[in-house]
C-alpha cells in the first residue's frame, strides 16, 4: 500500500535526490551478474574472460548543456568524452584498447561540427593509444557524446576502490584546484593574468587522464585502493571511504600552485578550490607504508595523509582539524 | 583553400545530410586500428582477445525526443534501449553478456521515474540472459538512453555484411510492415480495431531481438551475410549491398498479415509499410543454396529472393520489376 509518505517520496523531484542518489536508485534495481569480477559502482565494470583476464568496460556521457562551458570547441567535447573513460581505466590499471561513441546531434549543426566532433574522438583515443571502432549518431537536443572504453585487464592487478587499508598512505598523482578555478573564469567571467588564465582554463578544456601512472602503479602491486578524481578530491575520497569502508586524515593538502594564486587574487578559499572541484582527472591510491618506497619509483606521487580506522574523513591544516564533506561536481545539483 | 564551394559543402547541416552521410563523415576522420577484426561500418565492433575469440562491442542510443513515441512508458525506452543493442550481437551470432548504460535524464523526472528506467533496462537484459553491469547519469533536455552491449564471439563463426555471394539465398527471420503501421497509429493518431491496434502498437512499444535464430543460424557456418533490420528492409538490403558488393532480387516479399490489414484498412500500400519502416529488429541473412536445409533445420526462416551479382536491388512483384530504394528509417531526415 502506498501510503502518503510513500508517494512523497516516489515523488522526489531528480534535482532533490542529485546524481550519487539516482546512482543509488539505479543499482538497487539491477540484478548482480553471479560472480560479478567488479563489483556495482566502482569506476568501471568487467566481465572474466579467462586464464584471469578480465574485459574491463566503463560508459560515461557528456552533455553539451552541464558539461560544455563556454569557449569548449566541440573538439576539445569530443576529446573530453573519450578522455573521461580512459581515466577510469587509467585508475583500474588497465590500457585501453578500443573505444565506442554514441552521439546525440542537434540539428542546427553543420558538416564541419561533425568533422571537428570525430577528429576529436579519434585525437583524444591515440594520445593512450587506443583506437575509436564505431559508434551511433541520434538527432537530439543538446550535444550529447556517449563514450565507452574497452580494455583488458589483469585479475590479480585490478586496483579496486575497496581494498584501502588501515595505516596505508594516501597519495594522489598531482594537485587539485585548477579546474574549479577555470570553470569560475569560463562560466563566472572572473578574471585572471593572461599566463595563469590559459593554464586554469586549459585545464577544463583540454584534461589529461593519468594512464602511464595508472598501469605503472598497477604493475607494482602494492597499491591498495585506487579512483580517479573526476568527482573531485572530496568526493573521490568519501567514495574510497565507502568502499574499503575506512577514513583518512589529510595532513598535506594537494593545493596547485596556481589555484592558490587564483585565490589569493579574487579572496576565495584554495582549500574548497582544491577539495570541492571536480573534472579533475588525477589518482587518489592508498599503498602500503611498507612498500612505498617501490610506488615511489613506479610514479611521482604525492603523499597527502594516512587511512584510519574511523570512518571520518578530515582535513589537518593549520593545527586545526576539519570535516571533510562529501560534495564536489554532481550533476542536478546546483554546484 | 578553402573556395565558395567547398565552404557551402562544410556548411551543410545535419538536416541536409542524413544520418548515413553524417556517419561516413566521421569514419573518413577515425583512424583505423591495425587488423580491425570487424571493418568500419558493421553492426558491431570488436577486438581481438586470444585463440580466434573476439571481445565484440556495439554502442547505441534512445532519444526521448525521437526514438520514444507516445504512449511508450520509461521502462519501455529502456528496455528497447538494450533490445536495440542485443539486436546488433544477435544478428552477429553473439551472444550478450554484459550491458552498461549512460543516460541523459532531465531534472523534472522523478524518483519512480528512475526506478521505471532501471527495472526497464534489467528486464530487457535478463529476457536474453545478459547483466547490466553498470553505467553513468546526467543532467539532460532529453531522455537519452546510450547503451553498449558486450559478448564474447567466435571468429569463424561470426556473420558479418560482408559475405553474400551471387546466387545465394536473401531470408529473413519474420514478416515487416507492423512497426511501420504501429508508428503511423501513435504518431499520426491513425486508427484500427483493437486487437489489430494492440499488435502493431505492441511491436513498437516491446521490440525482441532474435538472439536464439542468430545464435542458432551462426552454428550452421552456412550464413554468408547478416545484418539486422532497425532501419528498414529496404535500407538493410542496400546495407548488405554495399558491404557484400552485390544486388538483390526480392520475389517474396514478407508482408505481415497485420500490416497488409492496416494497410488496405487505410488505403496504404502494404509494399511500402514492409519495405520502408525501421525499428523493426528481424535479422535478414544470406545463404549458401546447396545448404539451406541446414539453415532451415537451424531457424524458421522466411526465402524472399537471391543474390545477385549486379548490384541492383529490385522487387518483383506482381510479374513487374521495380527498384527498391535506399530509404526508410534515418535520423535528421522527415521520414
Amino acid at each position: 500500500m502506498h501510503n502518503e509518505a510513500s508517494r512523497d517520496h516516489n515523488l522526489k523531484s531528480v534535482e532533490e535526490l542529485g546524481e550519487r542518489k539516482i546512482i543509488d536508485i539505479i543499482l538497487k534495481h539491477l540484478e548482480p551478474m553471479p560472480n560479478m569480477p567488479i563489483p556495482f559502482g566502482d569506476d568501471v565494470s568487467a566481465v572474466d574472460i579467462r586464464n584471469r583476464k578480465l574485459a574491463v568496460i566503463k560508459t560515461d556521457m557528456l552533455v553539451g548543456k552541464t558539461d560544455m562551458p563556454p569557449e569548449m570547441s566541440l573538439w576539445q567535447a569530443a576529446r573530453k568524452a573519450v578522455i573521461m573513460n580512459i581515466s577510469d581505466l587509467a585508475a583500474k590499471g588497465v590500457k585501453p584498447i578500443a573505444l565506442l561513441t554514441a552521439m546525440g546531434i542537434p540539428r542546427d549543426l553543420k558538416q564541419e561540427d561533425i568533422v571537428q566532433i570525430a577528429k576529436g574522438q579519434n585525437a583524444g583515443a591515440r594520445e593512450y593509444g587506443a583506437y575509436v571502432l564505431g559508434g551511433d549518431t541520434n538527432e537530439a537536443s543538446d550535444i550529447v557524446i556517449s563514450c565507452t572504453a574497452f580494455g583488458i585487464g589483469e585479475r590479480d592487478r585490478l586496483m579496486l576502490r575497496s581494498g584501502a587499508k588501515t595505516g596505508d598512505i594516501v597519495a594522489v598523482t598531482g594537485c587539485f584546484g585548477k579546474t574549479k578555478a577555470g570553470l569560475k573564469i569560463l562560466l563566472q567571467g572572473l578574471s585572471a593574468p593572461q599566463k595563469l588564465r590559459e593554464t586554469l582554463v586549459d585545464s577544463v578544456l583540454m584534461p589529461h587522464a593519468r594512464l602511464k601512472e595508472g598501469l605503472s602503479l598497477a604493475q607494482t602491486g602494492v597499491v591498495t585502493a585506487s579512483i580517479d578524481s573526476s568527482d573531485g578530491l572530496a568526493v573521490s575520497l568519501h567514495e574510497l571511504s565507502k568502499a574499503s569502508n575506512v577514513g583518512f586524515i589529510i595532513d598535506n593538502l594537494p593545493v596547485a600552485e596556481e589555484a592558490r594564486e587564483f585565490a589569493d587574487l579574487h579572496g576565495f578559499d584554495a582549500v574548497e578550490l582544491c577539495l570541492y572541484g571536480g573534472e579533475e582527472y588525477e589518482l587518489v591510491v592508498t599503498v602500503k607504508p611498507m612498500l612505498w618506497k617501490k610506488v615511489e619509483k613506479a610514479s611521482a606521487l604525492i603523499k597527502i595523509g594516512r587511512v584510519t580506522q574511523n570512518k571520518e574523513i578530515t582535513l589537518k591544516v593549520r593545527g586545526k582539524t576539519l570535516p571533510i564533506e562529501p560534495r564536489g561536481w554532481e550533476h542536478f545539483k546546483t554546484n
